[in-house]
């Protein structure tokens, strides 16, 4: 998603990259709050369904068709990018594939794709957390910011081939070693940074203070008032429990999972 | 957009509707400026286009094809989100119609839709505005950043029939005297109200100003230090003109569209 001139395993840009897609996940999260949790879009064959001629969740098939759309447009030839769809149902790209720059080879090559977990956990954990429950019958609405913060989450998560990539080149002895003797531990602990993941949630949690404050006509900084309900749900302790329950623990098994596919 | 109790026309959820969607707006121009201009992607039949089926432009192409899939998820039946696409060429609603509540009847009877004027807008002004001129490749991302841009801004602007409907209610006679005369220009200063305007437009720098700044892991509020590129361009200064210019003349052009076809 980024220009064809950028390197994209310097680490000063793996992580401007990084903290941009912070922002995309809280805005989509922020969109989402607006509705209530409506589960029935997320059951399959809900009775709302009947006579639609959709099978499986309301979300799984409008997540479906908006990735047909994508994958047109090669979405999913870019390595950052992974659908939730089954490669193998997914139409080829219209357009001619982009140059790949050399340094990317290898995260080309090798699939780590996470998004049936993260689906899963979307639903079952982080909706709970930025959301009312109730149905607003907002289907189609709570939808497509579904789909968004589930890309925008996917994204971010699925960096962790870059993060991986940059980590090995960095330390290419001590991760072979590891590799080759498929020592997912070892790896882990290798990989795992504490100090960075504290900074990465203190941003988060600094952001979703910044955005959720009243922004006027008076005055260009934040007043301390919250501005709405759904700030309410996504607020900086909700934030911090994402990215420290969730998507930190799911770049890592990105990592894992790269790194020893990589030997 | 909003949940089933809310009322519609009540001046307040007006209000902070409007202010609401002037985060996505904001929000969505940033994601935009990551990319260049990108001309090619709004040429018809543009050479990167040959082979591939496709003809007209590449990003009028992916906005029908989105389109289409959320007039299955009937957005196109809520009175604030029109198509860009003609209506007769959408698929029908899959969903069964959300009840109309009692507020939205002449809403939802009178259909002003201005988007092939915000489409040209978007193209010939807010794009050099928010952009850096050249070409980066990047044309399936620039164009899921535009259509969401277009939408955005295309559901701010004819959230006018609904400021109007709730003008109109608070003056019936006078505008009323109006719309029998088909006094445009009339009608157009009955509704302008100039000091609420450059409220809209401070409050928008303002924004621009605070989602301008670096966030970091110390603070919880902005430094004064601008994040990035994408935000020099997607600057206080930029946003202004775009409602200034763009947002609001339309806007007003949205209510007095709808009030005319409203006696």
């Amino acid at each position: 998603m980024a220009s064809q001139e950028w390197n994209y395993l310097e680490l000063g840009n793996i992580r401007s990259t990084l903290i941009r897609q912070e922002d995309t996940i809280l805005f989509q999260l922020i969109e989402r709050a607006q509705f209530k949790r409506n589960l029935a879009i997320y059951q399959d064959d809900a009775e709302f369904l009947k006579g639609t001629g959709i099978s499986g969740s309301y979300v799984r098939n409008l997540l479906q068709e908006t990735e047909n759309i994508h994958a047109k447009a090669r979405r999913y030839t870019s390595p950052d990018e992974k659908p939730f769809t089954s490669r193998s149902q997914l139409p080829d790209p219209v357009l001619p594939p982009l140059v790949v720059p050399e340094e990317m080879k290898y995260l080309k090559s090798i699939d780590v794709n996470l998004n049936s977990k993260i689906y899963e956990l979307y639903i079952s954990t982080i909706l709970p957390w930025v959301t009312k429950e109730g149905d607003d019958g907002q289907y189609g609405s709570s939808s497509v910011c579904d789909i968004q913060a589930l890309q925008a989450l996917s994204k971010r998560i699925h960096y962790g081939t870059f993060v991986a990539e940059s980590k090995f080149r960095s330390q290419p002895e001590e991760y072979t070693k590891l590799i080759k003797a498929g020592d997912r531990q070892g790896i882990m602990d290798l990989l795992t940074n504490k100090e960075v993941e504290e900074k990465v949630i203190k941003r988060v949690q600094n952001k979703a203070t910044a955005y959720g404050q009243e922004i006027t006509d008076e005055t260009s900084y934040p007043q301390g008032k919250p501005r709405g309900d759904q700030l309410l749900q996504v607020n900086p302790e909700t934030m911090g429990k994402i990215y420290r329950e969730i998507i930190i623990p799911l770049t890592k098994e990105v990592e894992v999972d790269y790194l020893l596919q990589r030997a």
